[in-house]
């Protein structure tokens, strides 16, 4: 038997970031094994708070074996400055990843609404209500950054499943 | 006596990373003992890149044992992919510096410029030709980003001065 399929999203952040975990069950649904949200202490100056970011997304990685991971690529041109901060944080996402030997897949948001509503510009709220059905979680997901890296993890899914299949 | 201040400059960069390491003397002059600029493989996923550059700062630490890292900040806004491509190496540099345990120093173009040349618009070759001065570098230094590099390392060396004479 393969390895079953464990997948951690992360929706990147220097702040807040996104996680969730998900893994496929023998019928082949997807279960929601973690979700929540990491908040980097705002009293901590920033190189300390991307490596509070580091040391989650590794923590992350020990306690659930993920198989791959998923992370949103970032589009933004709004702010310059919070993409800036933003990216800088995604960079030690990926680089943990990376050195835990883990393949890394990107996605815009684009493909995850893509992915999970079949409409890219799907709305956030209809987005996470997908996400609780498709997962089965009773309520509304508590945290929209947990929600967004859930569905970063589907998304992650689908692909990895549309690669084999093809 | 005190532990002899080695400094190592980046000028964050995801294809380019430009690197100089300099050292005071006894004099209390600068010296440069190492400089140059890293270039990634532009056959590697950006992730593997991503990690290059990891390597080349962890190299670097190890090889010199700087006692500060000075890193430049990003401000750019016209092309705002190219900003988020760097400025995610950027935080893989800024990571791998704290991980080592190392103190990190910021400063933008600005302060770089008005540090050695003492007006923060100086133009690039002004700039590169003091950097030469200042360091006894003959002739020109071949990589624009090593001379920037080197700047920096210059400037969190003023830096660290200011602070140790306030």
């Amino acid at each position: 038997m393969s390895k079953q399929e464990i997948i951690l999203g992360i929706d990147p952040g220097f702040g807040r970031m996104g996680y969730g975990v998900i893994e496929k069950m023998k019928t082949g649904e997807w279960q929601a094994l973690d979700y929540g949200c990491i908040n980097t202490s705002p009293k901590k100056s920033f190189v300390e708070r991307l490596q509070e970011v580091c040391e989650a997304v590794e923590l992350l990685i020990k306690k659930y074996k993920p198989t791959v991971v998923g992370v949103e690529k970032l589009y933004f041109a709004r702010n310059v400055t919070t993409a800036i901060e933003v990216a800088q944080a995604r960079g030690v996402i990926l680089l943990c990843a990376v050195q835990a030997g883990l393949p890394v897949d990107e996605f815009t948001p684009q493909q995850v609404k893509q992915a999970i509503t079949g409409y890219g510009k799907a709305e956030k709220i209809q987005m996470q209500k997908m996400v609780a059905i498709i997962l089965k979680i009773k309520g509304k997901i508590k945290s929209d950054d947990a929600a967004d890296a859930l569905a970063i993890a589907l998304c992650t899914g689908q692909s990895l499943w549309l690669k084999k299949t093809k």
